[in-house]
């Protein structure tokens, strides 16, 4: 790990401490969704369609509900008739069990609860369901056709023309335009076009979903949840079951791996309905085949680019189309992807067309930094090429194009408070970059590639509680999940702001009771929204620590200075510990708490690059990576060695989308991969040490300069890769997974 | 119920809406102490000393430690050093686990963990404890004397002429005095002075204690605890084992009955010593015979009490000497009897003495209003004579005597804001007083008593937050435990300072991490105390979202008035609903919490008396309750139904305090009768329906004017049940419990 800006001084900030969650997970003590138990605790079981696509004729729950043991068995017909009834809202209702029509293998049709597991899973196949089978469709292009299977027969397309009137799977087109796209394109003097296309990808998380419900009779609902962010799943309960919002208490445990991919749940709605039938609490557990079946993985999707430049190397033009499926509801990430694939540049002409469109796959979730990292494969290949075929170093090419603050952007507004220009240097300038290329031998050709990604990070809405004990010591309680180590990267920037060691920090996750409103942990937000919070807080809490200290010593509250651990009067001339004050704390009145509730609506965004050595093997396809290293900017690195995590962590799920991982479907759309085994993540044989850059340009909007890590570190992972195997053996994939037999086509050694 | 003051207008209070906890209570799906479970939990059970007084000479642990299952062994060498050895951190260690010597029949010795219940309680049997038995004392009396077996070698008498210089077995010795009451009583033209005698007698909570532990592998520790204050716990553990206090998690479940026998925990200390040795989370339930045996019941006692009047029938002297049993270590309730028994009269002269003893039996606890009852049994009895000797009502002569604002008490201060003759007047004015008595038929004659009581209550620290939802629904989170239903009674507060429906209030318990600091629910102090910082929270919550709707229209905050569910602006005439309001708060900013924490320094105090009606049947001995009223100065009845529940389940235990309940022991100290059915607690058979008149005399220090109710309903029922019986046959019960024996030796039909 290698910092670029030296840090200001801090006592806290900058320096790599254990997380507090550490010793828990490397131990087995934590406990996740899946190991919350409850007296009297029944388990629910769900069963899923053998069908993409089908029409359900009848379901007859009576056999399964004779069977001992059997407590409740819940289908759609449990939920509760939407409000008003829209589209959406029959799509989350059908999303959760699935009511006329199942629309993806695996999609869920009916639930039981039973007094165990093994039972719940033996009555699931004494439930009979009558279906009528329909056409599948599983690719992006054949359902944007006229003569489509229509998944949603309400289904109209959402543009800036207004709703469409006819029968579509396109559920959204997008376009964004800044300057003349095509005059411009005609008078490049260099244009490359592309057609990519990249396979549905999963998160890969290692804890499936779960949920434990438990209604208590006066009908208020407690749900223990592995999830990104407990609100959210209040929300949904509340928009989903119609309770009052105070009366669903959501408690979020730890979280064994999320990625976007726990930004919603697919366990917890069915274990509330089953508890309420079953009258006691119910635990919902999810198996790998259905979570890889029938939760929300990324899209798949086929894009087109164009890129046009001059002679000198200056982009005048892009343009793309990006379809992006949604798998079988509305809401692929086609937005994302599309405001994120040109960020890094100035390009005066551009054109993004984007479709959400619907298939008979599992509806698509977010996956970190969603739909960039398949939009940025596509306009970094077309990068790379223009800058070859100019003859360019890569670097140079993107330093000579690269966006400033004030830049003006196709989707919309200027660029402020960046720091590419800093990363591409850094970049350039890395030992990986200065060092020579590994040589090829024979079959084993080697190269480099480079690629640069953006992702905008998000704000939004924190709450954090802090609350002195008698002893000094001080309790952070947030709403925020703690998916990636921000128990720690938030105690740190309470420690800091109120001048205390860490060790008197004690940061926990609190409910939706305990709490105020705060945000899925997603978007790169956390360590920078909630750290706001914090601040505030902490800031919160001094100014009524200065309260009581003043009233100890009767005098004003603004004749007290708080610095490093002391309260001094400046009138007098005392001085008192940050621990004598606490011990005073309720000769002064009641207990002394910091509030810190944000909204946060601005944020600064981050850019990654890699630099990658690969070794493609001509007779295998094989690719190897040889060395790897992330080049970020961080705005300010709070605890670096969990920054560089998220660097590398982030590559390693770029190097296992860009190799390895991608759905396989039958014609009937039946998915053939939904294991481990067949669904081939990277494993540490196949990731190299990965090395970080930490470029810190802080950005101003939060008091410490932080900036979200977490999802740009992959945005450019499959770009940077393809660069490096064309370097290595000259030709371009355009496929994702580049895996052996993309690369024989390409070779020419196998047909396509 | 009756209610005797007129409420104010209120929209909230003064309903009897149904608790929010008691579906779940009664439906089995509360989780209290013994439900808690934990992955790879373990279970604790305690070996406790079958001898009275002991020395330990010798504990051998091996074979326990080498049984299959067994997961650790924890002894008194388990426990950390104290920081600095004082006496009372030696008490508190070897109260936890004994040290050098046993104390009393069932004090702890040694704790065992193991993967089942079974193994653990197998394996006590392994453990090989040697004991050099010493001759225990059992009785106050006995205990006082010179030549008495001392339990604490180090133990000195702290006094007002502070500490003694001699081994003893009188912890303290207090002393009261006003006026000249020897020179009163000499100069008395009536004098009654008697000796009485009670009975050790447990609090009868239906769930026994119990703790479960679990540490991080970062050496943070979380309790999961049935108890009547969760900073309780966490102060205890902080204190026993040196843990920074935010470091210390208490999660206080449901209480299946506390009574002040929850203020201390009996598994919580033991339960995190095995966890900590074990490895894994440890759940220690201890069982009924242990709860009998060894946790904290209230003292048995020997009083003498003197009164004095004139012939007109007011009081002239008191003198009082109270000898409480602290059991094995100290801390008996003596200061807070001297402080309740002479309470209700104007007493020109008095003096209390009062001892608090060690003797061989369990270290006694809390007991609803503490030590009262005891001393009121014995001050209204020698009272209840005073006034047959002159001839006078019992009540007009409590009227005469009765004190008033600004008289002052032997035990020091004056009385403030007390509604005594309002309890008085209604007694007297009460249906069942105007009635009259039962006529006596043969062997069954029949009486009426009264007895008047009085407990001083509690304000201490409390914290409260409040959080709106986005559709208005509120979240109440309070530190404070809800042991009688105050969930209920202090959402009811909330909406009524919000001016909202209580159906859109959700209260919950919260933890030592998510709330400030709150005292144990104890001292009747909840409803009123956590009143007041609900009533805060309140406050701060309408403030901050005046802010925010004064934002949304762009006013000044201080334009914006809000009344019954919504928000005016006086300038524009604009009105929004609270839900609107709240729909909208975060296009202004985070979420909207209030928040209120107090530390209440005063409070109302209560009076109660009880009418009693008895049977006793002559040739048994055995008496029976015909009719029992009770009435209180309930200060405001927030929620009538609770309160008048409270008064019922206080007399209640006062009746089974007065005629069954009792310790025996044998010559060795040994219990005689640890379980239900020796220990005979009243059961629905022996307590009849209990009248209950509230008397509304709002303390003008709450905002509602509550007064604590819990405690005082209990004080006087043993006294008014002693009056009856002299009515009824003639003679004067000096004893509790006044069980058969007694009465048919006063009768002279068996001899003492």
């Amino acid at each position: 790990m290698t910092t670029k800006t030296p840090p200001e001084t801090f006592a806290v900030i900058g320096t790599t401490p254990p997380r507090v969650d550490a010793g828990a997970k490397v131990t087995g003590a934590a406990v996740y969704g899946v190991d919350v138990m409850r007296p009297r605790m029944a388990y629910g079981r769900i069963l899923r369609s053998p069908h993409a696509h089908a029409r359900i004729v009848r379901i007859d729950t009576r056999r399964a509900e004779a069977m001992p043991g059997v407590l409740a068995v819940a289908t759609a017909a449990d939920l509760p008739a939407a409000v008003d009834d829209t589209a959406n809202d029959r799509y989350a209702r059908d999303a959760t069990l699935a009511s006329e029509r199942v629309l993806y293998h695996g999609h869920p049709v009916c639930a039981i609860a039973a007094t165990t597991p093994e039972i719940a899973e033996d009555a699931l196949a004494l439930i009979d369901v009558d279906y009528e089978p329909l056409e599948p469709v599983l690719d992006v292009c054949r359902a944007m056709e006229r003569d489509a299977p229509i998944l949603h027969p309400d289904l109209r397309t959402r543009s800036l023309a207004g709703m469409g009137t006819t029968p579509t799977n396109v559920a959204e087109h997008l376009r964004f335009e800044i300057g003349d796209p095509d005059k411009a394109m005609d008078a490049a003097d260099v244009v490359v076009e592309r057609e990519f296309r990249t396979a549905t990808v999963h998160q890969g998380y290692m804890e499936p979903h779960a949920a434990t419900a438990e209604w208590s009779p006066e009908g208020t609902l407690t749900i223990w949840a592995t999830t990104q962010g407990g609100f959210s799943v209040r929300d949904r309960v509340h928009e989903l079951l119609h309770l009052p919002m105070a009366d669903i208490r959501v408690v979020p445990t730890e979280v064994g791996g999320a990625f976007g991919g726990k930004n919603v749940g697919y366990a917890d709605i069915v274990a509330a309905l089953l508890a309420r039938k079953a009258n006691r609490p119910v635990r919902v557990v999810m198996s790998r085949e259905e979570t890889l079946l029938a939760t929300g993985p990324t899209s798949g999707t086929w894009m087109r680019v164009a890129v046009g430049a001059r002679r000198d190397g200056r982009i005048t033009a892009a343009k793309a189309e990006l379809r992006f499926e949604a798998g079988a509801f509305p809401g692929a990430p086609v937005g994302s992807g599309a405001n994120c694939m040109f960020a890094p540049y100035d390009i005066p002409n551009g054109r993004i067309d984007g479709y959400g469109v619907v298939v008979n796959k599992p509806s698509t979730g977010d996956y970190r930094s969603p739909g960039a990292t398949q939009a940025v494969f596509a306009a970094e290949a077309v990068l790379d090429e223009v800058a070859t075929l100019l003859g360019m170093d890569p670097i140079a090419f993107r330093l000579l194009n690269c966006a400033h603050d004030g830049t003006a952007r196709i989707t919309g507004g200027v660029h402020e408070h960046i720091g590419i220009e800093q990363v591409l240097e850094a970049t350039r300038d890395s030992a990986h970059y200065r060092a020579p290329c590994p040589e090829s031998t024979g079959h084993l050709r080697r190269g480099r590639g480079v690629a640069l990604g953006f992702w905008g990070n998000w704000g939004a809405r924190s709450s954090v509680t802090l609350t002195v004990a008698e002893d000094g010591t001080v309790s952070l309680l947030t709403g925020s999940v703690d998916i990636t180590g921000t128990r720690t990267s938030l105690a740190m920037q309470a420690a800091e702001t109120l001048g205390l060691p860490l060790e008197m920090i004690a940061p926990a996750m609190g409910d939706t009771h305990s709490t105020g409103y705060s945000d899925n942990s997603g978007g790169s937000r956390t360590t920078m929204a909630t750290g706001i919070a914090v601040v505030r807080a902490a800031e919160d809490l001094l100014a009524r620590m200065k309260e009581r200290v003043a009233a100890w010593w009767g005098v004003d509250a603004s004749t007290v200075t708080y610095a490093l651990g002391a309260f001094t009067s400046t009138t007098t001339g005392d001085t008192m510990s940050w621990a004598e004050a606490a011990s005073h704390q309720f000769e002064t009145g009641g207990a002394v708490r910091g509030q810190g509730d944000v909204n946060v609506r601005k944020w600064g965004a981050a850019y990654a690059t890699h630099i990658v050595d690969v070794e493609v093997d001509t007779e295998t396809g094989g690719v190897r990576l040889l060395r790897h290293t992330v080049v970020q900017d961080v705005g300010r690195a709070i605890h670096p060695g969990q920054v560089a995590s998220q660097m590398q962590g982030g590559t390693s799920q770029g190097i296992g989308w860009a190799l390895y991982e991608g759905y396989a479907y039958d014609a009937q759309g039946r998915m053939l991969n939904a294991n481990l085994l067949d669904y081939k993540m990277p494993t540490y044989r196949d990731v190299p040490t990965i090395e970080t850059i930490l470029v810190e340009v802080p950005y101003p909007g939060h008091p410490y300069g932080i900036r979200g890590v977490g999802e740009a570190p992959i945005v450019a992972v499959p770009a940077a890769i393809a660069a490096a195997i064309h370097d290595a053996v000259g030709v371009r994939p355009t496929r994702l997974p580049m895996d052996p037999v993309q690369i024989l086509e390409l070779l020419g050694i196998i047909d396509p």
